[in-house]
């Protein structure tokens, strides 16, 4: 049995978001933009995959734009919104585990750039966001909800408001990439100012995000062109994409208990190989449901990988980003974990359509893998 | 009979296009980073759209680059040329009559503009160009190689081979999105240094274009982020954009006498109105084949298109960017078209798809309703 567990790297889109697509492709295709009766067609389907997504967060449709993905949300973000505050100052508060997208928009366009350290499970403590942040000439603060390695939630609501105690509150970017459809997420009430989203991590579409920017946010595009959503993000919006990160919300919407079934196989996941493995960072209360990071101690990551897809099982050591270096995951080592550990340490991740005999299979086959690794070794 | 007139704005996806992007999202949906077999089969669906793209280019595969658009790809030629650049200068040249992703995207990046005039057909001149360029502190020049309201070619390879004799010279960006299967493209025979494409005005999906890069051109990225796309242009590639783009590709390589097909059904177009209309641009001989900009003296564009519209047929005032800005078009200024003519223009656009029976139907409305406005006015 195929048992695919690199679903924070990407999903399968599943049947709805490939109709939503292929309906918006080949008879809703007209320009959005365009006056006339297909232009229209198109903005309505647009318009109605903006609303589901707003509702989704429980913020107002025409706060939501769409972008690219999630690498263009983060960017479009902080690039725009640290150019748009460049007279109060460059200086950016992130954490030491953000993701790539993350770290390097951040290093693009600040000249200071605090990264905060974290716990071992990842988190960072929302008193020293707002000690960071109070150093006059920070205009941004950019962490991410849900670690996409290790499943970290942060305390953003607690963040939002330590922000808000500052005489001068730095806007507040939310990577929320991993955390739609996962854990909960209502940018507007925690005092978040801008968020980014995509698709293809809830089984939308690749190539489509979007950024939800608090109505009246002061930002500056990353992108110029047209006058589309704004003027904040020209180019012709990417309708068939767009229908399809609508159909895939719809499905968040609609199972909202999904999010409980993963994090239940995610455990029994991990019951089945505990044995053998050691857990990186948070523990499952405090944990995204979708992501389980563990270290065989011993064994090479990409020796296990290999093995686990010799048996059908498809996961990772870390970020798809940067699967072709060598390096060794920032992420883990600012959990304190030593580089042994790191290099022996692989990503399984669940979604809502893995179902248990997957997880049986995958237990099954890593428990397999793990031996017979072993025995080779000590060979 | 409806009648989509409107393909310079966006064209329908082709059956093929959708069932490239189908398969893409449901069964070779892997991060084409991730280094397992999921990842390895949607790298292959990309590499093989990319080398599609870049045969009916001329150029290697490894020098296209996949973006979210015509915008971006702009975006990031003129804004990564110009940024690599900085320290040789800030001056950039370009037309009066280009697309606004051109136009923006160099006001952003330069501290000096030079917008060159154009003649009556469009056409701007190859020795303007050189003799601009040749200022120094030129480090871009940036020119449409279709015009998208009236369908100009500019000399591009004569612009080429003219910037080729300065002794120092400026990175050279073409926007080729409206020339993509409808005139010979081959940027890097013609002295070209970047060239900017888009799926979805050739039967492909909105929400992915791309960039031709020649190899070893220096640039700087616009987003930042993971390595893909050789950090030029990181996030996860769009794959099912990517799929469909490349089936959009195929079917213009596989019909490369499409554009004559589409040359005689506009000039069909064109006899059948030139008794109430007159022509702006470029005569048939010289323009691209899929457009035709005509003035209806004394009818305001709006009111054409809503007749036209009534009648089923579906065009625009010239680019759909634009469409809810009231200013008349740049374009059609800088030919030296009065402003009553401009505000009573409107493009017929066409595409690889439009039928006889289409054309006739669209040329029997254009009658009936300037006819009828003419009766309504007089009365």
């Amino acid at each position: 049995m195929d048992v695919y567990l690199d679903n924070a790297a990407t999903t399968p889109a599943v049947p709805e978001v490939a109709a939503a697509v292929s309906d918006a492709l080949l008879r809703r295709f007209g320009n959005p933009s365009s006056p006339h009766r297909w232009g229209i067609e198109a903005s309505r389907v647009a318009g109605a995959a903006r609303d589901v997504l707003a509702g989704l967060l429980g913020v107002a449709g025409e706060e939501v734009l769409f972008t690219s993905g999630g690498t263009e949300s983060n960017n479009l973000a902080i690039g725009g919104l640290a150019a748009a505050r460049r007279r109060a100052g460059r200086r950016i508060v992130t954490t030491a585990i953000e993701h790539s997208s993350v770290l390097a928009a951040v290093d693009a366009c600040a000249d200071e750039v605090v990264r905060l350290p974290v716990d071992a499970a990842g988190r960072v403590a929302p008193e020293a966001v707002a000690e960071a942040a109070a150093v006059p000439g920070t205009v941004v603060v950019a962490i991410g909800h849900v670690n996409n390695e290790v499943g970290t939630v942060q305390p953003v609501a607690e963040i939002g408001a330590a922000l808000a105690r500052l005489p001068q509150r730095p806007a507040f970017h939310v990577d929320g990439v991993q955390a739609l459809g996962k854990v909960p997420l209502r940018p507007g009430e925690w005092g978040v100012d801008t968020c980014a989203l995509s698709a293809h991590k809830i089984h939308g579409p690749k190539g489509v995000g979007a950024l939800w920017v608090r109505r009246g946010m002061r930002m500056l595009p990353l992108m110029h062109g047209g006058d589309q959503q704004g003027g904040l993000r020209p180019g012709t919006e990417n309708v068939p994409g767009i229908a399809g990160f609508g159909a895939a919300a719809r499905l968040c919407a609609a199972a909202p208990d999904a999010a409980a079934g993963m994090a239940t196989l995610r455990e029994k996941l991990w019951e089945a190989i505990s044995m053998i493995a050691t857990r990186n960072g948070p523990g499952p209360e405090t944990a995204a449901p979708h992501i389980l990071n563990v270290c065989v101690p011993g064994l090479p990551a990409e020796v296990l990988l290999h093995a686990l897809e010799e048996r059908g099982v498809a996961c990772s050591a870390g970020s798809a980003c940067h699967s072709r270096r060598p390096e060794p995951s920032h992420v883990l080592l600012a959990l304190g974990l030593p580089e042994a550990a790191v290099r022996s340490s692989i990503r399984l991740s669940l979604s809502r359509l893995t179902t248990e005999a997957e997880i049986d299979a995958a237990a099954e086959a890593f428990r397999d893998a793990v031996a017979a690794l072993r025995r080779l070794v000590h060979r």
